[in-house]
């Protein structure tokens, strides 16, 4: 008698992004039958015996977001009834994440609840990727493997042989220069701001753009693009402050919304997202590119269940080094 | 200084029925300013203060049930955090409640899910109706007042003169069997059942139909009408067995699907159903008749909000009987 | 070094039960040193090492049900404190289960009680067979292995050969109809109901059967033979309707106060229960046959230690047509 | 509309008792319908709102324990479901209270799971008195208000005259010490201890007796007569050192199985304990006087009630001095 | 009999801001006893009842912080026990906060440990100011009522009418720049912000300066000032950039080891705190100011007790538009 | 892939007993970075993988005891979050656990505390030696390995050569009476009690010593050394009722305040204390010698990382006998 193997599981928010990870780990995916009725109730039946098992499940909380949690929780409901020894969330992209304080009262902190309602029902652990904010981490009990996308989207840059002393990192906001000074030593590039409340302040500043971006090639980082507006507003300050071309980079392509006219419009040489949001026919534009990161999440996967740090994985940028 | 007053808001699935509830009450809902974005995230924020208050919130978990039971919980967030001194939650219409145990291995039990969501966020009492099973408030280790909508719906027929000899009331198959009876004890008529398995062990029996029918008028009485499938069903039996008309009722109106056109084809003298669900003006048929539970909930809510005991509204047919 | 291997522990409600799953299962009793003391009060210290251990403990919450429960909560006490790894609870009959909903107001819900207060105390997982209501499930957010007791008396039916076109089988009333229905399904009988208010109603209908039982052999079905009452009103309408032997059948014996005459008075060809409660000497009436669920319970433990699904035992009525 | 009043039930295993404290509080007790079957199974139903109440429950988890104990725990379930405010439990004699520690390996620890299964159920305050140690408050998370027997022990020499330079109190044993200590510092008499093993160790030592009896009138204190065996003991040793007479003094009377033919045996002036147990007819024997704690339970139910401190109740001794 | 009114404690933190809050609220600060022992295990006796009463505990979790934080805690414990209606800890300075996210592998979020800590033991509700980061309330599920300090500190410019169009607030650091703008915001000033990397990628830039300072009086603003180490650096930045005095000001004076003569080498005009934190004589330097936070939480703990909300207390800054 | 082994860690207040166990166990103890900041803040990160281990971690609650309880409770934080398998902890000296109960009315009972908020963070076990008293055991749900010291202190006079007949073990006060008697059991010796109460009320009792001690050698025994107080006066009510040399042992050396300066005045043969509490170069007295409980310790986690019993450990008085 041998204890089971691990077992993963995808409920539909991600299928590409689950099949790359499974080919990966080398498994197949375990089926789960999913229904999903007029109403939207969810009907969920496991159809492999997950006794004794170490459960993996992938589901991002993005589009819609309630039905895809939904279909999350009752997943662990099954799980936890059918005696899996762990059930463990792999949730690409997280959302209600930017819902984590109270700007103003009575506001809900939406964030927590979702901590909460996972790890009431007894997950046991959360794989996740570039959450809005570090402090969400500590919204959970449970242990939280906490990847970054930023090594992947360097490694873009590397791959086309887009770096040089003409790159600089741009942060579209106040929020995301943080951001940006890291990818920029990652790069070995300068780094800039474009901030609309600048040039309210310094109104000599050449639009709002501050450092120096003379003639270069700008690569506009942000966590998020939803609206598109603040990558739109940023690309033309770039422009107008004599940027040469225009790179958007982001972790998680939400593209709500009129996103994708926005994007056209702000005369972008490509938009460089990852895969942690499954982005629809319609809304893949030309110039956008997503680059996948299965492999971190399938590595981390792998660690764990072989009880190894993933301290590494989240260093890579050294790895990135290297490989130059 | 006096303790605040309680207060009632209204999350969107019901706004009739909220607004004749507070009506009833003489109380003002109390604003909630909700937002959905793009990708359903849910933004919701309570606009009056909450602090101390007895807050009694009514939103069904009705199509679309996972938007709507996701604006529960957000709100419950919300006022928790907000010092609300207790959350109520008055749910006219409690989805996944047909999910109440594995019937095959391996599945969830939903409903017992969304029990656990509503405690573990501190709600303190559910008030709500005609639950499928009773069992169901023993999901709870809170309060629950379970409120019946029979005594409404057997209003109908003492109101419009519908009662008589020639009456009997049928369960459209087992599992509505001892509804069918208390309905019936309650308008002094007969019962029957129709059972489809009935008419394959005994071919003999005319069409299914258990019970004395031929030439009465039928009250088909379910507690959900949802695809409409076993209504038809049951219709064409007892049509078949020399019923003269019939009438379709139900405590819960989820009409999903192609129900309005099984119905049509039901050839029902009338549909009638509550308002726990709000039916979209295109499933409107011309014999559907919506009576309300308006009355039962704000009665349920004064009492509550007086400590009264609120065992006489579940008590209410021999009231009914009073009438005549 | 290795992982200990699973413990087996009896506490007295069903001693030769337990000692049958024990052979079955080719372990020894693990040894648990009880005492009563004249106030009932309960001394329990468990005489072996078990920690590290899957202990599986077998207690019914049978007669003397709160003492027979107690026992069950002070061994998991002394268990969870002496480093068990798990706490498996395998309980024959479920006492307080059919306290499962509030049928008046301030009613407890027993059942639900029960199901906290194990699973308050770290129990891990329950074995138990035939539960009342399915909903009861849903009383636990542990796993719940049900099991069924109908293949084990359906196989009573097939081994003595007592099958064949003359058989019916007979709910007892209203909520005894689906098992009575699946059980017909299994010995490929015809089936029927006898329901006192059926009389009330249908004056005419001969002695409130409904179904052709005149001349027939009768399996009469119900889940708990308790005071034998409707046992014995529905032998009498049976016999009245022409039917020529009847067995009595049921998954649990509860057989309190005055049930023994009451079962003699009933004319009964056989009554064939299991042995999840111990029966009395005094009780073991000459036509009672007592099955053994000794193989279900044990063939579960087996398979939920060694990682095994645990439906193939549940759906064995397939395997009882294979040995015809 | 008014707060409603804070109610007073009773189970049953301290009829008396709980009458004299409802008449003490000029209260009636409120009703609870309570049935018990052949198996024991408890059925309980309360027969007034309770809605928005503060429940105080009076139940000694004393013989037959566990029935006892079960009788709680229903109507903790019953009340919470319908919606008292707060459930307070008044347990006279606190039944596996001696299950304090582990001894020995692999042992329970009743009393703190008797503790946890009531905080489990919502009970917001423990009222009881004589604890078997001190200890058990920490068993708990809610507030424990614990009352002194003593005080009312102490009255009863005081109002009885038998107060003198001849008294002295004595413990039949080690873990008695330090109670007789306080009985001592109250009464204005001299202490002494019997104990066993210090006639084994100091042979030359009179029978075992430790301080100077010689012709005095001794109490005898205990906090329990369980078996009667140690107080029958010490008797005799304070016998055969000279003692005149002996009054045994107990907080609890147990009395289990030949402890009344032991307490005959032991020659003893009179036995004072109190009703914290109901004594059945046939073991109050001539020489037992039963002093109640009504007034203590009255008491502190009242001040709870009404937000004042207990803490005088349990002072007491000094207010029987100003009495002398 | 009426409800008991609210207490008011001190644990010894901020014995001066505790005497001032009550002395806002005509309060006297009740009673509690405190001792600590020479290996610093801390006992507590409260003096006075507080049974049914809602209390609140002002203790900031500063040096000796865990010491504090323990005090805090035994506080809690002994008012729960000693029945306090609610426990509502008023906390001007939390520690720990810095330890709010997971900033390398293996480290703890402490941060998230206090909060659960408190929340555990039966807090009902959090007071707090100007806590490290906003996402920090999402540590808890209570009640946080977050107070600013920013109202107090800009008042202190109005009130010494050192406003002016030479007036600019500096960020010493980028964490800092939300801050510094809504400072800048309310006192219609300019912003600027110091960063050291700044200068290391844009060589050019003056210092590291970014906005225009020539010539200024600088306001530098973070939220804890702690060794002094970023404001020695960014007060010599600006003076190199000509600004001509400067004014340091921050919510939390942490001052710890040698940050005092860091402060005395960085030539600050004043340097303008808040008494979140008691500074110890040797500490207080001669441009040292301390104004207090006392009257946020007096007034937020008047509105909490008359139900009343305390969004105006945040949003103070309109007020000081007024007073102008 | 293998089951990662276990790791044991030592947080500082033990370092030379947490040797001591690593060597006996064969580890090597696991790097954790501690630092402590000028405000007493605390900052831990675990410097190696814990991923899956069954982590022990020694650290004694001890002086200063709020600064080690908490660099406890933040390593629980971090290991939990570096998903540890289990948490178990290992406390030598067990700070607070004199505050057990609740002695008057609104203390706290902070042992309680102290066991809650280990038991909320996730740890598994607690392995600990001679509790104050017994029942802390009780304020713990998780298993408590309750480890002996008089095993070994006993075994220092048998290795010593100290037995004799002219040796008594003498309790310093009534509540180590019975500590007292089971090491004279074990020694083979009489025992005998100091109490200054005795001497008020038997004031012809020679210095308040019952028992037989002139001209012997006299073991003052009791848990905890911590002001010198009562070792000091019994040692001086010994000497003059006779002793002829007096050896005061004890399990936890607190030594507080100027306890060194009475235990110089107590003229001691010597003073026989275990390394539960590391006693600082300037209180180890010439004639104090520190036996090593190390043994025990390491022998505790071998067996509980070996799934076999403790039980022998704990029993070994026995194994002393055979030594003999």
């Amino acid at each position: 008698m041998t204890t089971p193997n691990y077992q993963l599981f995808s409920l539909g928010s991600n299928p590409e992004l689950a099949s790359e990870v499974a080919k990966l780990l080398n498994k197949d995916l375990s089926i789960v039958d999913i229904k999903q009725f007029a109403d939207n109730e969810i009907y969920e039946r496991i159809e492999e015996t997950v006794r004794g098992c170490d459960v993996y499940v992938l589901q991002g909380i993005s589009s819609p977001v309630n039905d895809n949690f939904m279909k999350l929780m009752i997943f662990i409901d099954a799980a936890r009834r059918a005696s899996a020894k762990t059930i463990n969330v792999v949730i690409p992209y997280f959302g209600y994440a930017r819902s984590d304080r109270k700007a103003r009262s009575r506001e809900p902190i939406s964030a927590r609840l979702i901590a909460n309602m996972l790890e009431s029902q007894g997950v046991k652990r959360v794989i996740t990727i570039d959450l809005h904010t570090d402090q969400l981490q500590g919204f959970f009990d449970i242990p939280v493997d906490h990847l970054l996308a930023m090594p992947t989207l360097a490694h873009y840059f590397y791959e086309h042989k887009l770096l040089g002393d003409d790159l600089v990192v741009v942060a579209p906001g106040h929020s995301s220069f943080s951001r940006a000074r890291k990818l920029a030593e990652i790069l070995h590039a300068e780094w800039a701001v474009v901030d609309h409340r600048v040039s309210q302040l310094n109104p000599d500043a050449p639009f709002g753009v501050t450092g120096n971006v003379l003639g270069k090639r700008a690569i506009l980082l942000d966590d998020i693009i939803d609206t598109g507006q603040s990558i739109l507003f940023a690309s033309r300050a770039l422009k107008a402050a004599g940027v040469f071309e225009i790179y958007a980079v982001a972790s998680h392509a939400v593209l709500s919304a009129d996103s994708v006219s926005k994007l056209k419009q702000a005369d972008l040489r490509q938009i460089i997202v990852t895969n942690t949001i499954e982005i629809p026919k319609e809304k893949q534009l030309d110039n956008l590119i997503q680059v996948s990161v299965a492999y971190p999440f399938a590595e981390a996967i792998r660690r764990v269940d072989a009880f190894e740090s993933i301290e590494d994985i989240m260093k890579s940028p050294d790895n990135l080094d290297v490989k130059l």
